[in-house]
């Protein structure tokens, strides 16, 4: 039986994709390699209530994600931020208000003076097509490091600088490429947007837990039409039709949506080579490194001392955390990011020394009490190999003003989506979904 | 039946480590995806003679390539290297002599100044674990093309750097980062044996070709014990043992070699989930871009004029050029590289147009003769899906720093062979020898 449309990957983009071809009439079967739906969301079970261990906020200017939340009757609740925020320096601990730590004057001065020179170079940068920035392969050429180390100086602002950058990217600024770096802030609404709990990209979560969008979607789908275990190994052209092979089936369509990160495609084989820039792109793609971790607590004491949970340090392994505690209070949680560098080689560590070292940055931060949590849950996603790593692909130097134009562009019967195809909200759940809808778009137009 | 080892590639590296193994009295089976074995060592039948399209210099340092070649009986013969060169800049085209192009003297002093700080800052690295060098973070955060920009200034120069660049590494200044770069160099001699023929790496050439090195290691290994067209596809663990599974076949072995690139082990699916750190260096070592185009005569014509048919350009898309004529003068023949940024997409564009930009850029050096030959013939091996890219991977700004102590750390029963492995010669045949007898070592104290 051949399929109108085959989708690959049941996270939040290529269920969106699905549901929009059904709606449209098309015949979809959606193929997931693991044993559940959601990708990079994903919701456990932990103490008191269930957490997301993958993508978990939504904020403002994600408008596709609050219209979909609303019509699948989910909804938010906003992420505790009242108090004062910790600054970890190593040699000293500091408390303040807003978003910007409390520094001396002249380096509050410095920093704002080069976070208002990155938002020029922001919006310098073209939103559809990076590529066709000026001076897009010099801004390719340039990691972000030596951009910050010219700019900023300072080396406690460029750590600063370095944890907020490991945090959205799961990457160091030595890893990114400055274009990918200001296209991703280009598409986000800036660095601020992107760092803010109230009124930036943290501000509300929702109840219960992100998967349950994605669960819906798959209901909203068809669950007879979204197949489990089915991890896509190679790709053929037969005729009109394309023949995706897994370990179990075979299965046809006329069109395909590949919505999984760049390099998984790389895990495939393709019958014939695909045109070389959409080839070497899946090499160009590596995933940041994040380890989420989660501590329960019988309370959040740390409200009491007048703090807000959330912590910035330029000392290893924990770069930020933050209030998690769950709806209407019902489990108190701390949440720590270790990510980029300090996450590469986490989890080869001993689970207790891992434990911890996140436990010692909370007990730095928030007191004692911090240190003897009820549980203790992390994930590393590097770590899953049906992502292998997170938050997101980031394209690594020379790859956006090279490789940029192939990223969206539908290869024969071959389409792409995945929040790294997006143009807004890249990297987010609102990326999956307008990806998704546009590759639905694409194969509609196709089939018409 | 279970094997002592299985060795996955049937390159030199493989190979090496698969002869190796069977001298010391281990059993192996040798797995190749293609139909063929070599690799990125690869002869084609051109006109009147046999061309390697892959690996094809040996040079002085590469002493285990000497004396394999001496072994199998194979004979050298010197790389054409007499007359003047020509240096293409766009608005003119001159002619010098040896390896440094004619400038003016202001820019020569310049160029050689830069040159011999490489030179030092090529010493400063270690040669075995570049990532214990001082300043490794700092290097692995920079990109090539901004230490570059901050010591050569002059645009000019900075053009005949990167075609030098594009050449060795298949990869713009902007894509490598400083400390791969430079660990390259000094895995290899330095910049200047990189790039030069006579004294350098370009220096000798195999007669008949350098694929007759694999063709006869696998008869040494035992041509039925080298399965060709056995993709490996998953990698599971069964007690002491290791599965590999492909489309035709099931191999049990004690030990498991892998010698290939990495990011072709992103295309196998890992029972068990790797550690973070070679998980994620799978994504962060994509193949460079290179083009191998022949063109050829009737009699090596540029002689005549004095020139030794070598060229270097800054103007797209051909980086460099090399007298190819067959060992005897059999066959006339020019080479040239298209690489890196030039050579993305460059398959896409029609058949005549590429010959045709390739023939121009032969005329303009070598006068009209050059634009009329007998045939032409070319490989883009970024169309080679069991290679994806030549001549090597380029580790990623951030991965070396980080992920470098991973790309020979065995896992388990797992080992890792390739050019890209080595410590010497890498990225070389010489490095695919060094890597294959490491690993073969490694395994050998292992069984024991």
């Amino acid at each position: 039986m051949v399929s109108d449309v085959l989708v690959v990957g049941a996270g939040l983009s290529g269920l969106w994709a699905a549901e929009r071809l059904r709606a449209a009439g098309a015949t979809v079967e959606v193929l997931e390699a693991r044993d559940r739906v959601g990708g990079r969301v994903w919701t456990h079970a932990v103490g008191h209530d269930r957490f997301d261990m993958g993508g978990q906020w939504v904020g403002p200017g994600q408008d596709r994600m609050y219209a979909l939340l609303e019509r699948l009757g989910l909804e938010t609740f906003r992420t505790w931020d009242e108090g004062a925020a910790v600054l970890d320096l190593g040699r000293r601990v500091t408390q303040y208000s807003g978003t910007i730590p409390r520094l001396s004057p002249l380096k509050l001065l410095k920093l704002q003076l080069v976070l208002s020179r990155l938002e020029r170079a922001t919006q310098g940068v073209d939103a559809e097509q990076p590529w066709q920035s000026p001076e897009a392969a010099a801004l390719d050429a340039t990691t972000v490091h030596s951009w910050a180390e010219r700019q900023l100086g300072d080396p406690e602002l460029q750590g600063i600088l370095q944890s907020a950058v490991r945090t959205v990217f799961g990457a160091d600024m030595g890893e990114l490429s400055m274009l990918h770096f200001l296209a991703y802030l280009r598409a986000n609404g800036g660095l601020m947007r992107l760092v803010e709990t109230s009124g930036g990209y943290q501000q509300d979560r929702v109840v219960g837990g992100t998967q349950q969008i994605a669960e819906r979607l798959a209901e909203g789908v068809g669950l007879a039409h979204v197949h489990l275990g089915e991890a896509v190994r190679s790709v053929a052209r037969e005729g009109g039709e394309v023949v995706l092979t897994t370990a179990r089936s075979t299965w046809r369509g006329r069109r395909v949506i590949f919505a999984l990160p760049p390099h998984l495609m790389g895990r495939m084989h393709f019958d014939s080579p695909l045109p070389t820039l959409r080839a070497q792109l899946h090499q160009r793609a590596p995933m940041g490194a994040t380890v989420k971790c989660l501590a329960l607590y019988e309370r959040p004491f740390w409200r009491d001392q007048g703090k807000s949970g959330a912590a910035v340090s330029t000392q290893g392994p924990v770069a930020v955390s933050f209030d998690n505690t769950s709806h209407g209070g019902k489990q108190a949680c701390l949440l720590a990011f270790v990510v980029g560098r300090p996450a590469r080689g986490f989890s080869e560590r001993p689970a207790e020394l891992r434990r911890r070292s996140v436990l010692d940055a909370f007990e730095r931060w928030f007191g004692p009490e911090a240190g003897r949590p009820t549980a203790y849950h992390e994930v590393d996603w590097a770590q899953e190999p049906w992502t292998g790593g997170c938050p997101i692909a980031n394209l690594v130097p020379g790859t956006l003003s090279t490789f940029g134009r192939a990223l969206r562009a539908p290869v024969d019967h071959l389409h792409f989506a995945g929040t790294e195809t997006a143009t807004m909200g890249t990297g987010y759940m609102e990326g999956a979904l307008e990806a998704g809808a546009r590759a639905a778009d694409e194969v509609l137009a196709a089939l018409r």
